[in-house]
């Protein structure tokens, strides 16, 4: 075009790479259904294909990065929509025990890799705490999509979940604030955890009650949509809050979603609506984790041993201590709350990229934690699938629904 | 904090940004529905009093300005799902008259004003050009919320929009091009007017027959959501097609929505997952606006005087250009149609915005044009809602509803 406008170069490309990134995500997620395998699986590998790596179509960038953060927020807030704040209270013993154990193993181990491969102490830790959390994101949309989350497994899975992300963020901060200061001080640190603990049960105590209580006088209100602007203001503001007090953007929208879940019940406008802008928004979240990995470096055959030692133990490590977590449940269950904590995702990318960021830990480090990341993410999701398909069959829902009903549609978070 | 995590620093204040601005929007929008004023200006002003003039608490960025994008992309893709192909064609002849004399008139006022101001040639052409393009999104979200987008006036201007908005960017084109290269190809120009309108009235001729014969195709695909990924894949492709063809995105966006009008029509999840998009997103758009105006620049009284004259002239020669071009309609729908389409909103800022970055337009005529476009946008939406109030309560509406049916909500865009 000879009269290609100035300004809007730069937004014509913006709007070129989503529409890229939207089309690659949903046309490997029809194939991946139509493998029986989880779509959320097709869309990672959608960027992985469309990335820098392979066609180089779509590079990751500061705005993708925030779409895609702005979309696994959203993610969580659907999935705090299904979770009723009574549902997790019950299996709160259960899943702190999953939680803290399934945080020692995988750090210890990732901590005790780092140093055999001649990592220095602060590098060990940063590789520890990436293999801390679990990226429930993941899980919670294999399940969501199965028709699973009201099970008492995903239940545990998520509020283990929630937990982890708690300590290892915790040990992320502990860490960055090491490798910055060479020191660590003892008050700040009890200051760090105390104040994310109290912010997530307060808000989880609270919140439910109150917008239960305020539940009459939004329904008055002369906004259009009421309980679902309430609810997207409680997202953003809730996120902002985590962030400030510590603790990761997504647990704070889990937590907003959770605060509507009682007096959106049976909303069905207000899940249609989330699902609306979660349907949009997750794809970029999705594709971004494939994005980041740089194949290249698998050159190096050092770093693809790395890369998959770091992987297998970070499945294992996860699986046993979250698995032992459940002792007391039957084997099914237990293996069901292991594979559904392996997924890392984007919390093992961020703490990598702070690393990196912190000039701490090399890029070999970087990539083989990248690797796991995402190889965690990728392996889990079938076996989920797997381990799951007895309760799905069991709950009389065909395995392959082509025409749903409003009513399950609900329960389909992407 | 002593933790704060050094990478999500500026994911925070973007996410506490966001947060600011729904939260703003959605209160002013709550206030001036009280009042009985178009949520829309509540949500214009809500930019203006937390953007730098005033509060200064959010800045306009290039994200911002990129979310906003995609806001008014989703919302005109909202009111194409609202535009049967069939109404638009029925009064496409009067849309034309329409819009070619609501571009005639207020470009050759915006020239002469220019040129008595002592603007340049290319400065006088650029403040025609900014005062030709309708902003239909502000009037289409006036009238969807009156429940009032099927009425034979609102396809008119709807219409007639489209073709504002086709002409604004050919002169636009033509302009940016002149003050770049100094002259005009005559072939040039030609190709860019050709492509613009071919595109145009192909995608509207054949996108929704093709749509509508694919639909049992869309409604077999094992994607969770069919029609609505479909109709997300062809907003953000069409937006970016519109884009390389030289006329703005979001008559791209109008496009796919009036393609899968028909496959739709009775599609209520669709409707209700699109307006999920919209209701997150049109905020950001809005309040986008209001932060662009800087009230400083009005200490000088000369940019008053100017803005002020130019202001008038946008809404007098364009209420007067359209409602001559509706001649033979009675004189309450010529005043609705002239009224209609006086908004300048986000078009008339981003011909400012093209033409102080070609360095071409002095900042006072920048000031102006900016504050014409606000205030436009402004004035319009109180008396659409007084010159249209006749035909809602005609159809039995009551004009305050709390409790909206479904089907009603349907026809609310924001």
């Amino acid at each position: 075009m000879p009269f290609v406008l100035a300004a809007s170069v730069d937004h014509s490309s913006v709007i070129l790479s989503l529409f890229i990134m939207l089309a690659a995500a949903k046309i490997m997620a029809e194939v991946f259904e139509r493998l029986r395998q989880p779509a959320v699986v097709g869309e990672i590998l959608a960027g992985i294909v469309i990335g820098p790596s392979l066609l180089g179509w779509v590079a990751p960038s500061e705005l993708i990065t925030i779409l895609a953060e702005i979309g696994v927020i959203f993610l969580l807030f659907t999935v705090g929509l299904e979770t009723k704040p009574q549902a997790i209270f019950q299996v709160g013993k259960r899943a702190v025990m999953v939680g803290v154990l399934g945080v020692i193993l995988p750090f210890a181990a990732g901590y005790l890799i780092a140093i055999w491969w001649e990592g220095s102490f602060v590098e060990a830790m940063f590789i520890g705490a990436a293999l801390v959390a679990t990226s429930v994101g993941i899980t919670a949309r294999v399940l969501g999509s199965m028709g699973l989350l009201d099970t008492q497994t995903a239940r545990i899975i998520l509020g283990a979940a929630v937990i982890d992300d708690i300590l290892g963020l915790i040990i992320l901060s502990l860490v960055s604030s090491i490798s910055q200061q060479g020191t660590i001080s003892p008050a700040g640190l009890a200051k760090t955890a105390g104040a994310a603990i109290l912010f997530t049960v307060f808000v989880g105590l609270v919140g439910s009650r109150v917008l239960t209580r305020l539940a009459p006088t939004i329904q008055k209100l002369r906004v259009s949509k009421p309980f679902f602007n309430i609810g997207l203001i409680l997202c953003l503001g809730l996120s902002v809050a985590s962030i400030y007090v510590g603790v990761a953007a997504i647990i704070g929208a889990f937590l907003a979603g959770m605060a509507l879940a009682e007096a959106t019940e049976d909303n069905h406008k207000m899940h249609q609506l989330t699902s609306g802008v979660t349907e949009f928004l997750v794809p970029f979240f999705l594709v971004n984790i494939g994005m980041q990995l740089d194949l290249a470096v698998f050159r190096d055959l050092g770093v693809v041993a790395l890369a998959v030692i770091l992987t297998v133990v970070a499945v294992i490590t996860k699986f046993v201590g979250c698995g032992l977590g459940a002792w007391g449940m039957n084997r099914r269950e237990m293996g069901q709350i292991g594979i559904g904590m392996v997924p890392r995702g984007e919390v093992g990318i961020v703490v990598a990229q702070i690393g990196l960021g912190l000039g701490v830990i090399s890029g070999n480090f970087f990539a083989a934690v990248l690797f796991m990341a995402v190889a965690t993410t990728l392996i889990a999701p079938p076996f989920i699938k797997i381990l799951f398909a007895e309760d799905k069959d069991n709950d009389g829902i065909p395995d392959n629904i082509i025409e749903q009903d409003v009513s399950e549609e609900f329960t389909r978070i992407g």
